[in-house]
């Protein structure tokens, strides 16, 4: 089974832009902050140690879905699963969506990120315990079929 | 030959964050000024007419590709081209380096638009002369053929 | 006795700038959320009404009080009272603090709306409703003297 | 004679709020980058030293003159004189305007700042040459004097 990170967003008025919707640059804030929470948690809960401490955005990629009105919904949530899992990198799906299972998906985004040692400059692989913490979270996109 | 649109931006020393480089989401708002510049620009050179009026962001794709540092340079520029035009749809790529032709590319972007008539809730075919005009920025994966 | 309103602020990452503390001009964008949701409740408990529609910052003024850090708190009130009422403008007190009446206080803003009247281009009074309505929150600086 | 120290906005689409003109906190956006290419230019013409590197910004008072329009100016100017100097603080006055000595004034600002030794965590006194350099641009509110 999978277990999601869900973190909730919550809007602010200046978030819409002269368009009259929240501008396509705030998801990539709203999935800043889940990855934040996120890493925190693994952080806290894995002691710290290898891979875990910096953490650079590679890349993404975001489908917009639906426009998103301040006037409509006060909150969104990101709801976030482990795509893959590479030696010193991950591969999330961040889920942007009005609140609740059966919330509108708003945007739907990839987001790839490296762990990074700054001291030397050079990709640092995670340790045994964020492994094993991240892979809780890992998406099934098939979920298994009876025999 | 292929034209590309070329679109200066100017650093805000805010754009950083509390890592000391300009924050991830920034490069939406650089190419969103970049896009509305450009079709700006198509709306004033071909009269407007059908497709030229309201266009949505449908999806985005970024690879970052190195920190940007407001201390090192006050500019950027956009580079963009069309990688593919549908009937009522365009994909750009979005080249955001330091400024010039030797500029270090720092992020490298796919965008994807459509062309939106609000007034129906539909998706609007570009115009003649809107195809015209977009299709000079075509860009050319092999710029040379064999003899 | 002073009745105030008090707004919840929810810090994302990315308010901080890079000198790790939350940007001066985030306070705005507090207060703002603030004032929008107070002016919402006067404009559903009012039944709206002359005065209650279009409002503009006139001015403000802000004291910056202390440091916040996304580390620290996730977490901020706002906490708005009527300063003065006039005809169609309001002066309100808005004090950013850590939430609970204990909280220490990062921000101390005046900020100066005028009612307006977007139609005929000047500004709006107030209907009795709304002034009765905004009175309630009036701060009295002097609470009580001894007798 | 009054020296100004005059610094350009370069506005993006995106300063503008759902209202249709630009956001109440762009203006302190605006007025941080005038500053600090200020207090850059003052580091760099004056070797440093003694009050010039950490800056806090302690207040600001903002007198909201004229909506701003990105679809009318893509440029702003800030216009900075010297208020007041004080032995560790400099009051600023920081006018924001279209651009050209008769651009329309849209936003009139006072910003003060302090002088701060984060090392020991107090302010720190402006150096002679920091004062003198700072002097230029003092602001003379009335220009001749009665014979």
């Amino acid at each position: 089974m999978t277990t999601a990170y869900i973190h909730p967003i919550h809007l602010r008025w200046s978030d819409e832009d002269r368009n009259g919707h929240v501008n396509n640059s705030k998801f990539m804030t709203y999935t800043e902050d889940a990855r934040i929470a996120w890493l925190g948690r693994m952080r806290a809960e894995t002691g710290g140690g290898p891979g875990s401490e910096g953490v650079i955005l590679a890349s993404l990629h975001c489908e917009y879905k639906a426009q998103v009105h301040f006037a409509q919904s006060k909150e969104l949530e990101v709801v976030n699963t482990l795509r893959r899992l590479g030696s010193s990198s991950v591969e999330l799906h961040q889920v942007v969506r009005l609140p609740g299972d059966d919330g509108e998906v708003v945007a739907d985004l990839i987001t790839v990120l490296v762990s990074f040692d700054y001291a030397n400059g050079r990709s640092a692989p995670w340790g045994d315990r964020q492994r094993e913490w991240l892979q809780k979270f890992t998406e099934h996109a098939v979920e298994s079929s009876p025999a």
